[in-house]
């Protein structure tokens, strides 16, 4: 890379922000990383695992001669972080963000951040998140990773670049999108998936047998359910962001499920196994050229 | 354990009655182990694998004195398997199965063994079965699993303890339901979760942009959908053999989704994160205490 950041600024410095922070540092492309966070205790956590260089006090110093800026708070506090910067970013600062809607966050940019734009990057990094902190930051984490940025019209180039660069730096394979396709595409391969398991998980557990159900669910049901034991905070933020597109794959969904009620009220095993053949099929296939997930 | 089989009986040695076969004969509880199966280059790879002794080619000599015979044939074949023993079972031959539904199979017995059904313990064991043949066998697969037995009001007494200690001898923990309520049971945690991960995929895989959003796809995606990997042939048989109770269970999701879809459209981010953190304090109490799943 032909380029170092002088200064990172992230707010948050969980499994997201502290993994990206660990990936910069071994590529040898960032000289200090200064960490921002609501919890003391992690930022001390995140100060002696070396993931940050320094933990700031002052939002207004800290963000003032950064060359980056990463946003890598819950979604639910990206208005307020935002709109506390505002007046201290330097003009040639990036921002960016790794929040998992993006549609949501371009509105709340241009409104905390209108003056920036042709600096401001927003970004997902497509990796998993099953553990939280600091302390389950690895600079592993985005090798082989997609991250999917979704510039503005506004962009500078040169801004897009640097993200790019960096992600790339951690190993991630970047892909560029708009945020309505960004939010319509993980709605279906996400969140939908998401909900249905926080329901499934709720319509067992509000059962008066529930014990007894739990107590014969086997590895298919563990599977199936990880993402339930997901954070409710964070799900309830992306449900919320992105519940148009979220709107329109339940509905999508429920026309499937539908379809095999009729199926099964039917007793048509021919359609059965014609269903379960294709998905079957095209699941295999996708494990078999993703040996990586 | 104090009692050996002499013969061991089994129709279909993939990895669940492959599996059985390995784990007794570490236990030291059987003498012989006969083979039976509609594929002869799997028989010959359990033959070479030392998980059967021999590979049976007349059913009639193979059956006539058994001290067990276990069925773990797909379910869409126990019918005609049941009819080609009957004639020639000895009257204190134990009949077992593995089959993932139990009414079905009582109702087979009534009709195919009406004059064995003191010595016939309809049994699940609840393994994983992602692999299949007999080359996927392995002694450990039910340590510390369920096999839930549902004899029926005919049962000796006798036959049932055979059929317990065998799978105790493999480690198994044994539970007793009637064949009623293990079907709607595993309707619940195993038979709808299949249904609705072959639903999801299905959704995704039948659009036309269905490359690009696998290629967006991530490891929550991933685990969602593993079990519809699975038998489109197996799930069909278990799909219509549960019909009624899957139907029901399907329905109480459908009102789950329902509600859920509500949530979204009236924006009731207390409501979803209610929902949430219920769901997921409830998958994670459940991890907890199941560590070995």
């Amino acid at each position: 890379m032909d380029f170092q950041l002088n200064k990172l600024v992230i707010f948050g410095v969980g499994l997201i922000g502290g993994s990206f922070a660990l990936a910069l540092r071994e590529a040898g492309v960032v000289r200090e990383i200064v960490g921002v966070g609501r919890t003391a205790g992690n930022l001390a956590e995140a100060l002696r695992l070396g993931v940050i260089d320094r933990a700031a006090v002052d939002v207004a110093s800290a963000v003032q001669d950064a060359d980056m800026v990463l946003l890598a708070m819950p979604v639910g506090q990206m208005g307020s972080v935002m709109q506390a910067i505002a007046p201290h970013l330097g003009a040639r600062t990036v921002v960016t963000d790794a929040g998992s809607t993006k549609c949501d966050v371009v509105a709340l940019a241009r409104r905390h951040l209108p003056g920036h734009l042709a600096r401001f990057v927003p970004a997902h990094p497509i990796a998993g998140a099953e553990k939280s902190g600091a302390a389950a930051a690895s600079a592993e984490l985005y090798r082989r990773r997609n991250v999917v940025i979704t510039p503005l019209p506004e962009i500078d180039p040169a801004a897009a670049r640097t993200v790019r660069a960096l992600w790339e730096a951690c190993g991630a394979t970047v892909r560029e999108m708009t945020p309505q396709a960004h939010d319509e595409v993980f709605a279906a391969v996400s969140h939908l998936p998401h909900l249905l398991a926080f329901a499934l998980v709720e319509d067992i557990a509000s059962r008066s047998n529930s014990e007894e159900l739990f107590g014969y669910a086997a590895s298919g049901f563990r599977d199936f359910t990880r993402i339930a034991g997901s954070s409710p905070e964070m799900w309830r933020d992306i449900c919320l962001a992105n519940r148009t597109a979220l709107l329109k794959e339940l509905e999508v969904y429920q026309a499937q499920l539908d379809r095999l009620q009729a199926m099964l009220e039917q007793a048509d095993g021919a359609a059965l196994e014609q269903v379960f053949n294709h998905a079957s099929a095209a699941r295999n296939k996708w494990i078999a050229e993703n040996n990586n997930n």
